[in-house]
């Protein structure tokens, strides 16, 4: 391939990385720890993407939830804050994996009244 | 205070994350989960952040790392392609935390050739 060709070529991703700032949760919701893990493990799956190890903390019953699950593909995190009913949650996947598909599955689960979401392509791969 | 200067007040906002590519880096480096580990963990100290948990992964002696570290102020991630020489990096922190010194100690431990950085406020304080 010509220098110009390659030079034209879109550039390729490692990884696709998704922010999410979700408004408006119910506080219950965004208290349970249990629930939220859940519904990070259905994201992952959902997205094709397979789970190494999850860890999530309750800072109390009143206060937010912080947990993230640590994926083959890389990660998704959430963190909590019932008190503006507010998540804000990311998902990290390279690979063949469809982090849009998981993002689909955290906001129909949490059910925000608005949402603001941000995509970020993640390193370049050489020659691309 | 008026529509006006509410209007013209900065929104604060609840957190904020760097995500940081770092291309040219050691592959020894990127393939040694426990020293990996140790940088994230200085970092987070670093930025005045307190560790809940960390889990770190290796996909194998030749391969990468995947990690992250949990901090009641969000969580510091790793991901790493020691075939590239690259890490993806990102760093979450509420609160009166300080991620920029989190990102020093990772830059200054990583020792990347070049890095691209790039700064989201997330979330908006309700009244602001």
């Amino acid at each position: 391939m010509s220098a110009d060709l390659v030079a034209q070529s879109p550039k390729a991703a490692i990884g696709q990385h998704l922010l999410a700032d979700l408004y408006g949760i119910a506080p219950a919701l965004l208290r349970d720890a249990p629930a939220l893990a859940a519904v990070l493990r259905n994201a992952a799956e959902a997205a094709g993407a397979h789970l190494l190890a999850s860890h999530f903390h309750s800072f109390g019953t009143d206060d937010g939830v912080t947990g993230v699950v640590l994926l083959a593909e890389s990660h998704i995190s959430i963190h909590t804050w019932p008190e503006f009913g507010f998540a804000a949650a990311d998902i990290f996947m390279c690979g063949r994996s469809h982090p849009a598909r998981a993002l689909a599955v955290l906001v129909a689960a949490l059910a925000p009244l608005r949402q603001e979401v941000s995509t970020a392509a993640r390193g370049v791969r050489p020659g691309c």
